[in-house]
């Protein structure tokens, strides 16, 4: 780890790249503004040491998540800001956080990769907004490191517990609903607007853009369902509802009917209200971070009661997957993301 | 997280590039070889789900540590094997572990970024180097990301526990005694000869060359003397001995006899016995991983009966860091690599 080293010399955040500002002027700059954490973290042995130590909360289950950014993979520094790019790398981990069930994100561990000339701004941006997610979410920057690297390169591991049994995505019943929280499709068609480098936008267009910018990861709602509902197994659609379909009916199946699935107005203007093209993002657009859960029939009042903005999508079964357009089978194959 | 991802997709290791492979190939890959949690692990969700979860050991403190690795930064495909590097990335973290004293690695979580034309069998190589590292030290693989990317990228987040108070930097009191373990500036040889690319290699070079590719974590040295004396203060020596003595040494001061600071053999010949040489390699080549500690005078003798091979390289004092040369005050500045 290298936030671990304790350093007292006074770093000049005029220095106009990371190069002038140097490792300790960047690793005195990212504890100087990190936050205390607070009494329920535990905190044994704070950032500045070889490692970071905390007492465990005995009666929860612990949960760690990690994902990888890297810039013209993940995200273009023309296309977003240091704020935006920070935002983004902490809620998809929340977000996998959620999506265990009745959790609290408690620890963030970053590391950071980065040429050479980048703006001390950038990193300056990068880090504030760093931490001010994680404050979001009364997570404490806990460690991480810093390194040279081509492209800029963010690694975040989060820690939380979870206060009951983790949901895990494979407890779904036969008969069970499932549901889903906000809308599909905003965020891959938003990637394809800044794919085009338009000079003006209009404002569906930019709205579709920020869906795919600064993604909110859906703690409070997996929170508060998880807290008053029985919920057979979960999964964030960080990778597509498809996907995320898939992931919950392993060795089991389920009927979608597709005109159920919440679809935005942005979403429906861009693709012209076709059917087919509209699918093809909502089903197979990734990084939406939206809740994908199942509950057992029964409590399908009481979800609606507590999170009435949550849709029912279709239906575990003991078949395969059916997508229904109108009560008719459509055949709907993978067309998703590559990662290589 | 990725590895989290349930496929059951037989991957056919016959396939040339990670491109060909394919993330599903990959992430079964993984998967099918990682080792079932020992029963200490207390693991309550494994690999394959969007966290993994475990029950804490309730009398334990947890430590966390992180470090990434990058190709043409931390290591070169040509100086290196995929054995070699994926050993190191397991290594080093458990350098920083073993530093908190009497402690038990248990949980590693791995990014991956890969370019598309990686050979699998460069991966597979890898994979299995840190998978079998992390059996040599009882590490269970728990999670992690794989991307695409332009180089080769591995972040590493080591979980593990510590049986008594980890053992910080700033506890050393005035009059504490300095030890160290192994030999220092071999590895800063070892790369420097890596980097002239000779077609022939001397056995003392390539002594020095393993030395810098293939560390060895101190953890059972760190267990055995943190057992059995009381550690006040201690660190990896992983950015250089010089900055270990920093360290050690923050708000307080030293003496340290230069002439006590251990050398190889080979470190000695390879510089042709120059002192000066000799000493800019053994205080500032980083990337060393050796046990830099204080304790109390009156354990001395303990000590060397527990760990006969470690070094005294000099005393704690209330004034500042001087280093002697046979009696005699040397001017030391500090001349290490710079990450920026």
């Amino acid at each position: 780890m290298f936030f671990k080293l304790k350093y007292s010399i006074i770093s000049s955040m005029k220095a106009k790249t990371i190069k002038e500002l140097g490792e300790f002027g960047l690793i005195d700059f990212i504890k100087k503004h990190n936050t205390k954490p607070k009494s329920y973290h535990n905190v044994y042995l704070d950032i500045g040491d070889d490692c970071f130590s905390f007492n465990p909360h005995t009666k929860s289950k612990y949960i760690v998540t990690t994902d990888i950014l890297i810039e013209n993979v993940h995200f273009k520094r023309q296309w977003a800001t240091a704020k935006q790019i920070g935002q983004k790398a902490i809620e998809v981990n929340v977000s996998d956080i959620a999506s265990m069930g009745n959790t609290k994100p408690l620890y963030a561990f970053i590391s950071l990769g980065m040429p050479k000339n980048t703006p001390t701004k950038f990193i300056k941006e990068l880090f504030n907004s760093i931490k001010s997610t994680c404050n979001k979410y009364g997570v404490h920057l806990s460690g991480g490191d810093t390194v040279g690297a081509k492209d800029i390169t963010i690694s975040v591991t989060l820690m939380g517990i979870c206060y009951d049994k983790p949901i895990s995505r494979t407890g779904a019943k036969n008969g069970d609903l499932i549901f889903v929280t906000g809308t599909f499709g905003d965020s891959c068609a938003g990637l394809e607007i800044l794919s085009k480098d338009k000079k003006s936008l209009k404002n569906y267009e930019k709205e579709l853009i920020k869906k795919h910018l600064v993604p909110q990861a859906r703690l409070k709602e997996a929170n508060l369902i998880s807290q008053n509902i029985k919920i057979t197994s979960m999964t964030d659609s960080s990778d597509g509802l498809f996907k995320s379909i898939e992931l919950l009916t392993e060795n089991k199946g389920a009927v979608i009917n597709m005109e159920n699935i919440p679809l935005s107005k942005n979403l429906i203007k861009y693709t012209n209200n076709n059917f087919d093209k509209i699918y093809s993002y909502a089903l197979f657009g990734g990084e939406e971070f939206e809740l994908v859960f199942t509950i057992n029939k029964k409590d399908e009042n009481k979800l609606k009661k507590f999170l009435p903005g949550a849709t029912c999508i279709g239906t575990i079964n003991n078949g395969k997957v059916t997508y229904l357009q109108n009560g008719k089978t459509k055949n709907v194959k993978y067309n998703g993301y590559k990662h290589f």
